[in-house]
């Protein structure tokens, strides 16, 4: 398997549809890098061009698995050193293209449906299976900026419950996602 | 559907297996309170017998609800609206058993197994469809303490992921759980 998640903070919309970066939050951090621990993801790229955002996600990181946190959880270390930090997208998929000897499929996710662009759950875990290098990419705030979309080869379908409502978490979506397309 | 959550927070286990009451943290609330809108869950309750955690608790809720964010956020209103405080489990199914004529089964979760205790996602999942009185009772800290699991009628299976790794936060556990068991 060869899959990598992206965490972006720039650009993504807030509540009035303005573009803009977001600020970390060390709660997805840590939520996202345990899933991605969980699901055999290869690395967690958290994108952010703001430095001293970049500064507070690596005091979060070395906390973990170089200080104090290293010692009193080692299970938090295994997750957390999944995270590599990033400026922009493009950083990470060169970062993969490095890695894997070509580019990854660019998989973006969105509350909505965007017509003729999605993909199911059942052909995104198929490319996955297939061995494919795939990036999914998950938005902060109010969602990813349609660039971001445009840029993407898929948007995956939006999680959709029982009752209408998809205004999850990006954590909790990020968990949800993972597990229908690699779980067992 | 008559499906219920409980988040516990008293008794638990600490990182040093001691039974303790854990403090709650308001990103559990507003996450699983979301994961719960989303799958249509009756109700979410919060169970802890600290005063000083229900009082938070309550401001969490009524700054959602009634105050400013009610405003600011509808969709935080819609999911907030779910939690119940309560003291204790058994405050919990007199509240069910209340509402639906009969006492919930209990379901308990826990990262380890429990041999011959356990019941499958499949199984659980069809329970629910057919109109069984559920409560899932999720826990807090380092997990549900055995006087809870033991007055369980099920435990479900652990999620195990890709990786022989199953140390998620209880936010992106629940997520999965639920999809797994109400999701389409």
């Amino acid at each position: 398997m060869r899959l990598y998640i992206g965490l972006v903070h720039y650009p993504v919309y807030n509540k009035n549809n303005q573009t803009i970066a977001s600020a970390i939050t060390t709660i997805d951090l840590h939520d996202i890098a345990r899933v991605a621990r969980t699901y055999d993801v290869k690395r967690f790229f958290v994108i952010t061009p703001l430095e001293d955002q970049q500064m507070l996600a690596e005091r979060v990181k070395n906390h973990w698995i170089i200080g104090y946190g290293a010692k009193y959880n080692r299970l938090r270390k295994e997750a957390i050193e999944l995270v590599t930090l990033v400026s922009y997208l493009g950083g990470a998929i060169d970062a993969i293209a490095d890695m894997e000897g070509e580019p990854p499929l660019l998989i973006a996710t969105d509350a909505s449906s965007q017509k003729n662009r999605n993909i199911s759950y059942e052909k995104a875990r198929n490319l996955i299976q297939d061995g494919r290098v795939v990036i999914l990419i998950l938005g902060t705030a109010w969602g990813l900026d349609k660039v971001i979309i445009n840029r993407a080869d898929y948007v995956l379908d939006p999680i959709f419950g029982r009752a209408g409502y998809n205004h999850l978490s990006v954590r909790t979506a990020a968990a949800i996602i993972l597990d229908r397309l690699v779980g067992r």
